[in-house]
């Protein structure tokens, strides 16, 4: 595979030019010190560690995988070391709170950050992925002394962290779980159950792990609102916090994957293990979407570092492989061939994944500031403005990215003919490793279950109103230049405010109507978010673009998406208006 | 994985109700013995081998894969015995020439019988595959004394073939090769050079491999007017034809692939190997077309195939796998969930699936009708005329049928959720080994630009004619109940004349627009031509449907397919208009 290089100047045109996050960061007290000078030192930091620390062992740890004998798991060969590297450069906790000894970095930052380290290795990206997630889970809903005792440990990376929720039986729907924690007179719980696909359950990396565990007290009302959220630690920390005595959970196996080989998946048996109960009881569910909506920002970062990965691979691959010969400029008539660039297919391929890359990086960014502004900002109106936004985008960011994702990385291979095929170049190991995001932490259908009809039907499209207006604002000021594009983006917001209601009008009549055209919807949402952004970019790099190619693509590449790629909505759209209808034609023997 | 089920209803129904074959097959002669009988009963003879036989262990020789050591290759244990039985039947000469022992079975027919082994395991079916396709050129090209020596052996499945094309620095680009043939003495050719991606060139199913490789003759004139077919065997035939004196040309090594473990894909060396001319010098490309057309429908069945399997256990896990609760019908009440069936997301995977699956299956069944037209019919209207469709929708069988057949094993995928990314359900493998089809026998990319500049441009869109005109005999009788979908087809077939028109009037003027649009034009054409198959099947159900609800589903899934699928050209359209305008904003250097 080739080496891989942080995408630096990109990273910075987004922080600096077109969200201006700066401009946050200094009204935001507890962001003060941060500015992008500091930015730019974190992502050449950070960008060491994903180009020579972790990008050069991918292969080798996917070929190696995970081995799991006895309980025990043993990580690819450089996993240990590396986790330890990262660890003492305080980049576990990256956007943990400082008060125990986090970065407490904003989130428009540390997404660029997770962006390197799944472009590296999406496998080593999850260990210190979910132990952020525990993190913030911990940070906002246990008691002061668990978080006294946990919450150092996790920050500095010497404990690592899971979440339990998936059962055998009990995958989308956990208010069938069937893990119990029983109270015990000393105030703890015993937790008996079984969970798999348990990222990191088991591993070699740290001391100790700490299970975030869904379970059913002994009193729980039926279904999802009977469920509570224990911390359950691998060894019981002594009193002087140490790893003391072992835990009664333990790994009873690891799956064989597709893909992200160097990532454990546990099978995690509770067997009357010691648990602390997080939050008030029954309210489980609600906490660990704290930690859940924080990964599916996340596990779209990840789509968007292994398309990412890809596209850069393609690029050089078409740059420097020479096959046949190109109709117009770019030949080489010194050669047998011309280089792959040349060819019109070729450029549809490249410049496919560039858009929906760039849009993503966009994207993540997009909703990183908003989260910050949600988290930091001491403005009711803009903080809550904030809020309604992430809220909305968040399964949009987790969906979109990875599927289009998913497709970046399915094209990157296919510019590379039979070679993208084979392992040693690295491409199918990016479609492999993108693929996982498109189905965990909640499948991109559940997803969009969750954008259509919690989201918007459930506030009957109040949600939608500050992207919108976000939008109208950009549209109010054309440029001249951009007429037909901005004239496009004009259109498909209409269409999509149209087919909103025509939505919100079956919903009364038609109970499965959302879930009947929830993905078409999401993606529809998905591809004008992205051109409400390549319109953005374009706008702030047009004055800096004089003399710099980079920036002047950002323009071309607008256009490229306008033309080829938003136009997918009209296919999209049919299906929405479709409802439910073709879909129920069919009784359940039919198939 | 579950177990597989061939579709023999499915099948039945497209050979005697669909397409009528019959009536073609009691009009040619060479077809006189063939009846809907005896379709019936090798469709049950062939389910058989692929059910019981080799499906069972194309998961095993998944996790076994290839071995190579020392220049000899082992296949997975069950593969040696298997490809024996299956040679016993009769089984590798199914299409072949009758005079040198084949079963002279029509395509129609023969091209069910691939989607069978490719569902039942596609890294098998490639051995008998590439050597079906091998018989066909040699018998095409080859001299009599050839012929004499080779297709009895290769016919009964004593001996495998390859098709010896790439070479590391040629892959799409053929006229580039420098695989060197020198003319000797005896009349035999001394062949030496490097090929590469040789699917079957060694193993040890059989005890001789006969290669046909692309080299060029010393006086070959440039690029690909000068390239030759030799056919050079693993073991030179003794005098009694038994395999003889060990050849010049050795395995070098095997690839590590994404999928098809199964298959051994090799680098070969030729060393001064012997060969034999097949066909004129510097005819060669035109003989190794022969051959690739049959492999082109051939690979498309393969997306097929892995794509009707995934559709297969997607939907037995979606019967019986219990999770949330339904809006309507089939509710559990009984139980802690419903069947996933009830969901509308899950309906709208599996309905793709479905639509996609037997769409395919039409198309692969409607291409073999043709080719026995123009292959056996003694009418030369009649004959060129199939031909001509043939011609034409040979590129849009791979490229579409695997585009969408991975489309389909990836959505098959995500109704499995996390259990789709482990590999004990077979799901994910479906995905890995399907991959390879978009890319090997010519890029997807390479068969649309077959498509749109050899076939349409290239004869002025005349090619189109026929297809067009068994489309408006469809539509000059709609069928009352689906006058909406018949108006959609219409719709759609004018827009895609338009589209046409467009492109042509375009090509004299700008050199790069066939490149530049040519994968959205052949997925248009597929979609429409899908469109016209599922009207065309659904007028064939309508008689039959009552009390019959697998024919009664044939049109639910006509109206699902127009309103969820067919609307998808809306987006390619807007791509072909666009021609190559934002394909060449971008300067080499600008990406």
């Amino acid at each position: 595979m080739a080496d891989y290089r942080v995408p630096r100047d990109d990273m910075q045109f987004l922080l600096q030019d077109v969200f201006q996050v700066d401009k946050d960061w200094a009204r935001f007290p507890a962001l003060a010190e941060v500015d992008l000078d500091m930015a730019s030192a974190i992502i050449d930091e950070a960008a060491k560690l994903a180009e020579t620390l972790i990008a050069p062992h991918a292969r080798a740890a996917d070929e190696e995988g995970v081995h799991f004998q006895d309980g025990e798991v043993k990580t690819p060969a450089s996993y240990r070391e590396n986790f330890q590297q990262l660890a003492a450069g305080g980049w576990v906790g990256v956007t943990a709170n400082p008060d125990f000894g986090g970065m407490g970095l904003p989130k428009a930052l540390s997404a660029q950050y997770e962006e390197m380290l799944c472009a590296a290795d999406i496998s080593f990206s999850l260990y210190p992925g979910l132990t952020s997630g525990a993190i913030i889970t911990i940070d906002a809903y246990a008691s002061d002394e668990l978080k006294q005792l946990y919450l150092p440990r996790m920050t500095s990376g010497e404990w690592t962290g899971t979440m339990c929720l998936t059962e055998p039986h009990a995958g989308t729907d956990l208010g069938i779980i069937r893990t119990k924690a029983e109270p015990q007179p000393d105030g703890t719980y015993s937790v008996t159950g079984t969970k798999i696909f348990i990222t990191g359950g088991e591993h070699d990396l740290t001391d100790n792990i700490v299970h975030l565990v869904l379970a059913k007290l002994p009193d729980a009302p039926p279904g999802s609102k009977g469920i509570s959220l224990l911390l359950v630690p691998k060894f019981l920390p002594d009193n002087q916090g140490q790893p003391g005595e072992r835990n009664t959970v333990k790994c009873g196996s690891v799956e064989h994957k597709m893909g992200i080989h160097g990532s454990a998946t546990c099978v995690m048996n509770f067997d009357g293990a010691k648990g602390w109960l997080i939050g008030e009881p029954h309210q489980g569910l609600k906490a660990m979407f704290t930690m859940m909506n924080y990964e599916r920002l996340g596990v779209g970062i990840q789509g968007l570092g292994a398309a990412a990965r890809s596209y850069q691979n393609a690029l050089e691959y078409a740059q420097e492989r020479l096959q046949g010969r190109g109709a117009l400029a770019g030949r080489n008539m010194d050669k047998e061939a011309d280089p792959l660039l040349v060819h019109g297919d070729v450029r549809r391929m490249l410049l496919t994944m560039k858009a929906l890359v760039e849009g993503g990086r966009a994207f993540s960014t997009y909703v990183g500031q908003q989260l910050d502004i949600a988290k930091y900002s001491e403005d009711s109106e803009e903080k809550s403005r904030a809020e309604a936004l992430v809220a909305l985008l968040t399964p949009v960011a987790k969906a979109f990215i990875t599927d289009t994702g998913f497709e970046a990385t399915v094209i990157g291979q296919q510019v590379f003919g039979g070679h993208g095929y084979v392992r040693e170049w690295g491409q199918e190991q990016l479609v492999r490793d993108c693929r996982i995001a498109q189905i965990y932490e909640g499948t991109n259908g559940i997803q969009a279950l969750d954008l259509l009809g919690r989201k918007v039907a459930g506030s009957r499209g109040e949600l939608l109103k500050p992207l919108m207006a976000d939008i109208a604002a950009l549209l109010a000021e054309p440029m001249p230049e951009l007429a037909t594009e901005y004239a496009q983006l004009d259109k498909a917001v209409q269409r999509t405010k149209q087919l909103t209601e025509h939505v919100l009008k079956q919903v009364a009549g038609d109970e499965n109507v959302i879930n009947s055209v929830a993905v078409e919807y999401l993606h529809l949402l998905g591809y004008v978010t992205y051109g409400y952004l390549w319109l953005r970019m374009a706008k702030a790099a047009q004055p800096l673009a004089s003399g710099r190619p980079q920036l002047a693509s950002k323009i071309k590449t607008a256009k490229f998406y306008m033309a080829r790629l938003l136009p997918r909505i009209e296919g999209l759209a049919a299906a929405i208006e479709d409802g439910s209808q073709s879909l129920y034609l069919h009784e359940l023997g039919d198939f």
